[in-house]
């Protein structure tokens, strides 16, 4: 069918379309931005558009969102509204616009398709897809009389069956003590706070004098080696309302996994790791807390995803053995706990779930990648490629997810990196040559203090395209007049100190290119060696999803031409940006997300690189720029022939 | 069809039995008291008789307990084997046979029948009817292998699920601390205790190393307002292997429910309370395990089975709201709780459960009790009558079940009684006339130091059908030389100063058959207005079984005389003892039975006698010996007249 133009206001966005589409699939591609909690399934409400011109086909479902006058104006669902036969003109409404989008270390997620088997949609119809792990309800009990004279804790029950049907209900025993001064100081209104523990199950929490079900928050925290982020999440609404990332305190115990692993494992070394990443966390809701005027009790629960080492050092559980052959952790689902055990603070009855691993080397981060991403929701052919200081690939479908895991090195978050820096204010984030004078743009509009991820990305990209740097890295003699040695290192000083924060050369140098490059080969040699075994190649792939730290945005284009994603159509890659915490946030946010989060660690296999004959084969042919096997980049290859032709 | 002969041995006792009848029903009928965990469902087989002569008709189920040679030598299990059409004589193994049967505070409660309907068996194939609440496993795992790379946790639980298959299986976060280190110190041989938290879920509630799976000890612990027994059961034999007793340490704040109650509710009363319970069921404890050469930690779970209010003190749960109208409990169904958080001593990891309620004043003692006779099993109508400080009543059959309550006092107790005493060593537990002297039996054969509830019951019978008291309780002028007036008021010399412990007489004065009298009238008003309000009499009911804590016997034609139980057919009415405690520790062995309580509390409707006009009446028209419309009582009457004819 002839494909039709959709025009997206206020950006002016044009995208082409196939009738059929929905608005929400459209504006995805088109990179355009739109909250959806749901997943598209029409039940939440957030992705309201307006049509200015045009028409498309909506169905009647989640109508009930709108109100008259904003149907008569145009507005419907994203989601629930098909391209017809004609082009059309949607203007996107600030407040179903993603929010935050200047904050960094977030995420582009903007839905996941809900699976098409019944088996796996909530069994009650009074639980909706959009029920928080905590949630709060308000109740405003009847006073008992001799006639109707059930216990207070049946009272709470009756009312939250009305609610909460066909599913079994549980309580705290703490929320018994007290309870009959709390009901009746309080004429019998008081606020539950419900926690989902299993499928169909819920515990009551807590309880709280008087209606405080306007304020319920939740908090997903990626728990990075390097970088711990954490995002404060509005349960009632869905909304992210703030952001905070900081240095993983445990950096003062080891830079990586590894050097973390062989201290915990000294003698009393588990404490330390743990109180630092506590700290480290705890000073991030504080943070979160202050600036939002919120109380920490009106946090009611956090979802943590991290690597499998990380997540051990969190609950205080050793992580020795996962470091030592045969690789074991102690678990990979891992049972909630009071965040109060471990130190968190919130509500002191707030609940912390960790998002399950699967292996010793892929951890919950992965496993909220690929619920973030919803790759394992569709049939077509999948990956997601965490670039983090572990480069973790998970390949696969609806049907079958692979995964693996190699040792990327922290270079994309700025470790190792003489000038490396995390994407925060004043990163130099993008980075490109214009007459032959190279142009940055930082986080923020600061000024240049470091490059972070997508940076040093463009940077080494638009070297080599200019011929700076030749295919293994190396700086070409007098290739520009940026280049200089340094104590016999050569570098490219990409801002002056006249225009650095600190007032020194902001610069990259030739063992940071070196670095970079073993980083990336790590990634793509791992993706060939596990796509290979599948007996498929990066062709088969219908979509790449990238996930990392490297800052809020990355160019796609770039990282091909330095090798580091393999030679597919543009349109077949995305960035993703923070999935970790994206994932987190979903299943904080949707018990039913966190249930699939489950099935996915379970469904996924892991494939042992280091066991593998070829790996340390291909990790060579790969540290090269784009690749050694420059037939896998005809597009790069092409692309650099040109360039070096128009430069001859 | 005609009947035949059952004889027992040792014992020497014949009854009469219908073909068709199991050994084990003729047994409980014939007051022999054979061991059986799983209700007659030939899976403990702990029944097991040997037929001396005669044969029976023995179903295949359950052959696999009997060895070869115990099959030959005529062995069978007494619940799967039928009358035929002849006289049979069997013998009762030592260990087939109630154990503790010299014990106080114990139960006569022999077994109780499965339900017929199909729903409320265990659904999993793998979990017997005989799945304690806490169940140890020792398991021997395989070394982790790069093959076999699953973690510590899947580990241990692909093991378990061998054992228990079609559940679901959890992990407390507690048993993952440490448990890298646990296995690997311990060559992978640990043992697991698992919890039976809700039908079909288990929780690991605590790991250790090697194989203590020979130690799994619960304690069913009884918490009544005055007294307070403390049952400790191997819950790998299902046995009773000690039983300790003793007084309410919080009598020390108030003699009844209601003065507990009433300081409870003042400022700071609360915790003095629990205290003292707790610190009484903590010496219990103290008792049982340095008796049985055990260890705490082999204490792995409780069950306390209490009214509504003491299970509140119990859990630190203001009672307060209990007293006033409209009578409302914090809860009638409690969460299980780590036993310790409560102060009570076992293993750190214990659990502790309480019996479910129905109602503030029909407590899981009652429930307990009901579970422990098995009325709610069968469809005849029954009745359970528990005479505590609070007379509690239950009517019904397997389709539905009432209940009430009526304040009885302590007498039976032995409280508000001159020599009054509960039923320990010294106590005057029968008395009759023998040519015109009373004699009496005192439980150890001790020298009396008082006189227990049944030996209450059994004077006031003796000294009513001697015409020493009349009617009304009074002394009849010069009717025996024992009565002697003392202070003014009448008494009659149980002992004499002689033969006493304390060098004292022990007597029964006229106030005492005073309070005896209300005690009695109590309960029997309550009976009557319940079973008249279902539009029935005394006369239909089948079965009535007796409970309450008078002492290890009761006779039930003297309970009949003096008017506390109706006048039936002595095969209808049986003493069960304490009821409470036995309900407690079927629940304990049998997570089953626990979820049969649970449906049991929620299946009762609660009448309330207090807002009944009609109960006063009653009540008054029942302070009479047995009472004053002797028509109720025509068997009484008979016997009366007959004893009053023979003196004259």
């Amino acid at each position: 069918m002839a494909s039709v133009k959709v025009r997206f206001e206020p950006e002016g966005k044009t995208v082409e379309a196939q009738p059929g589409e929905t608005l929400l699939d459209v504006a995805s591609r088109a990179g355009i931005y739109i909250n959806s909690l749901c997943g598209g399934q029409g039940v939440c409400g957030k992705c309201r558009l307006k049509v200015k011109s045009g028409s498309v086909e909506s169905s009647s479902k989640g109508l009930g969102f709108l109100d008259r006058k904003e149907i008569d104006a145009g507005f419907v669902l994203a989601c629930q509204s098909k391209i017809k036969d004609q082009d059309v003109e949607v203007w996107v409404p600030p407040e179903s616009r993603q929010e935050d989008e200047q904050i960094l270390m977030t995420d582009n997620i903007l839905h996941y398709d809900q699976p098409e088997t019944s088996d796996q949609e909530p069994a009650s119809a009074g639980i909706s897809y959009y029920q928080p792990l905590s949630q709060k309800y308000f109740l405003n009990l009847p006073s008992p009389t001799l006639e109707d004279n059930i216990s207070d804790l049946d009272r709470i029950f009756r009312k939250l069956r009305k609610r909460l049907p066909e599913t079994r209900l549980q309580s705290d025993f703490s929320c018994l003590r007290g309870l009959a001064r709390l009901l009746r100081d309080n004429n019998w209104k008081i606020t539950a706070t419900v926690h989902s523990t299993e499928p169909e199950c819920f515990q009551l929490q807590s309880l709280e004098a008087g209606d405080t079900s306007g304020l319920n928050f939740g908090v997903a925290i990626d728990v990075g080696t390097t970088t711990i982020v954490a995002q404060l999440i509005d349960l009632r609404a869905g909304k992210v309302v703030g952001v905070e990332a900081s240095h993983n305190q445990q950096a003062h115990y080891g830079e990586d996994v590894i050097a973390r692993m062989i201290f915990a494992c000294s003698r009393g070394g588990l404490d330390p790791l743990k109180n630092a990443v506590v700290t480290t966390i705890n000073s991030l809701i504080n943070s979160l807390v202050v600036g939002s005027g919120l109380a920490f009790d009106d946090i009611t629960s956090f979802v943590a995803a991290g690597n499998t080492t990380m997540t051990h050092l969190l609950l205080g559980l050793e992580p020795c053995t996962i470091r030592i052959d045969p690789y074991i952790p102690t678990a990979t689902r891992f049972p909630w706990v009071y965040a109060r055990e471990i130190g968190i603070q919130g509500h002191p009855r707030s609940v912390l779930h960790c998002m399950p691993c699967v292996s010793s080397y892929v951890g919950g981060d992965i496993t909220a990648g690929v619920l973030a991403c919803g790759m394992n929701d569709r049939p077509e052919l999948s990956a997601l490629i965490d670039v983090g200081t572990n480069g973790e690939i998970v390949i696969g479908n609806n049907e079958w997810l692979v995964c693996c895991s190699a040792s990327a090195g922290p270079a994309f978050e700025g470790g190792g990196i003489k000038c490396g820096m995390r994407a925060t204010k004043g990163a130099v984030q993008k980075a490109w040559f214009h007459n032959g004078r190279l142009r940055y743009e930082t986080i923020g509009g600061a000024s240049p203090r470091g490059i972070c991820g997508s940076g040093l990305i463009d940077l080494m990209a638009e070297l080599l395209a200019a011929g700076v740097i030749d295919q293994a890295g190396k700086f070409a003699t007098n290739a520009h007049p940026g280049v200089r040695v340094v104590d016999g290192i050569s570098e490219f000083i990409v801002a002056p100190a006249a225009e650095s924060e600190s007032g020194e050369d902001v610069v990259i140098t030739e063992d940071d290119i070196g670095n970079l490059i073993k980083s990336k080969g790590a990634v793509l040699a791992a993706m060939k060696v596990l796509i290979e075994n599948l007996g498929m190649s990066f062709n088969d792939l219908q979509k790449v999803y990238v996930a990392g730290g490297f800052g809020a945005h990355l160019d796609i284009e770039k990282a091909v031409i330095i090798g580091l994603l393999p030679d597919l159509p543009k349109e077949r890659i995305q960035f993703i940006g923070n999935s970790s915490v994206a994932g987190a946030r979903q299943s904080l946010v949707s018990s039913f997300a966190y249930r699939k989060a489950e099935a996915i660690a379970k469904q996924m296999t892991y494939f042992e690189l280091s066991v593998h004959p070829g790996f340390m084969n291909e990790f060579v042919a790969a540290l090269f720029l784009p690749h050694t096997q420059m037939e896998l980049f005809p597009t790069v290859r092409a692309f650099l022939n040109e360039r070096a032709a128009s430069r001859r």
